[in-house]
């Protein structure tokens, strides 16, 4: 009975914010577990406390989520504790954020990441597995090159926010210099309609080809976004907050006054 | 009929293990929720989303745990789940460790804090609203010089399996100096017969009375922990693995190779 009331709210939730596509919804009825507990009566597993260690950081270089947890995941994303996830997290942002008190010279910035973090990615997901099936770059630059991802609702409220507090914002993907235009778009058509700095990896990986190698080439995550970070420092910039959805957007160096992880259940990026 | 069956299941784990006293037992009793939904419908408030954002250290200088999630904090602590998440830790960490090729020079050293990591609090905190109730040093002091804390089963399983491999484990614990007898007592009566270093705080605070102040007086754990992995990896030891329940375990320098985190959402320390 709760479990087909989270269903059911779930999808009211999806059609009711417009983030999905139709396919989305259908989704939702297959993947109904086939029998009643759901996930957490795999023998040997437990869904729930994998998650728990990949949100903490103690499962990592994983390369795609256990078969056994599609389904759990798959609830995760497209009902509402994920929602409800990021509420907390976004809420606590703000309210650390409104308790600050800014030097108003302009200096004061946010970081945030971008994939699961401003934008979402579930639709694309939602048709892949959740993060069950290998990742696929061709498709999911396929899917990135749309510009149809929709925004995190509850970042999409920090955002403004932070704007509102006299905060600038800074975009930090991973995502390719070859993508800054579809990026920008994307950003802007979902509600981002401003921002101080938009920094996304300076080489040009496309379709497997790379084209022209930089210093970030072979490089993690945590190394690029740490650099970056350190420039910003550098120009007098303070990073007063931090906000993505994996820990290389959170660790290394240059972190910031105070980092933010929501929620991802579906990739790990080192 | 779910929540009676882990309530059920909760007080058979407890009493099997013997790691709690008859009064949690009855505790377990008087925690059952007053509707039927538990912890998780209180408006305004996902106690779930309240214990991710702790776990993920996006909830941080917290006091007491909210009032509302006292329950649900509870029942967590006493039932399945938290069990099975430490599980999930301990085997990773396990996996982890069994993976590495050691030099066995036996610099080769794991850390693990005591509190919520090796040892449980668990029976004090069910006396005491689960982290709700404001801390109190004289009487958690007390309970800790009873020695009678419990090992938590999986840190324990994970620890006899890192000797076996050869790796030396160093305790590293924010409890004071006055409290080692005590401590190590307790620590070899549940089953951690040997380690290589005992590290407690070197400054004796002893019911307020502060007899001998120290470096570390005043500060951080982030600060007190990274001191001491620093003095040990000068002395050549490598710390491969870092294990603990607060995010100040695990944070600042010298963290080691890799961290582990436990779960603990009854109390924060910085």
């Amino acid at each position: 009975m709760a479990l087909l009331l989270l269903l059911f709210l779930a999808n009211i939730l999806t059609i009711s914010e417009g983030t999905c596509e139709p396919g989305i919804v259908k989704q939702i009825h297959l993947l109904r577990p086939r029998s009643g507990a759901g996930g957490n009566s795999i023998p040997g597993l437990s869904c729930l406390s994998w998650r728990l260690a990949v949100e903490t950081n103690n499962m990592i270089g994983w390369k795609t989520v256990p078969e056994e947890c599609e389904e759990y995941v798959g609830h995760y994303m497209l009902g509402k504790q994920y929602r409800k996830d990021s509420r907390a997290v976004a809420k606590e942002a703000f309210l650390y954020a409104q308790s600050l008190k800014l030097a108003g010279d302009g200096k004061d910035i946010w970081i945030f990441d971008i994939d699961e973090t401003t934008l979402s990615n579930t639709p694309y997901y939602a048709q892949h597995g959740f993060g069950a099936q290998p990742y696929n770059a061709t498709l999911f630059d396929k899917w990135v090159m749309e510009g149809a991802a929709p925004a995190l609702p509850e970042s999409l409220w920090l955002y403004k926010k932070l704007l509102s507090l006299g905060i600038k914002v800074v975009f930090l993907t991973g995502r390719h210099e070859s993508q800054r235009n579809t990026t920008a778009s994307n950003l802007k058509n979902v509600g981002y309609h401003a921002w101080y700095k938009l920094i996304l990896k300076r080489f040009f990986l496309l379709h497997f080809e790379c084209r022209e190698p930089s210093k970030y080439s072979g490089k993690t995550a945590v190394f690029y976004k740490s650099n970056e970070r350190e420039m910003l420092e550098k120009k007098g910039y303070r990073i007063i907050g931090n906000m993505g959805d994996q820990w290389s957007d959170l660790l290394g160096t240059n972190t910031g006054n105070r980092t933010f992880k929501l929620p991802d259940p579906m990739y790990y990026i080192s």
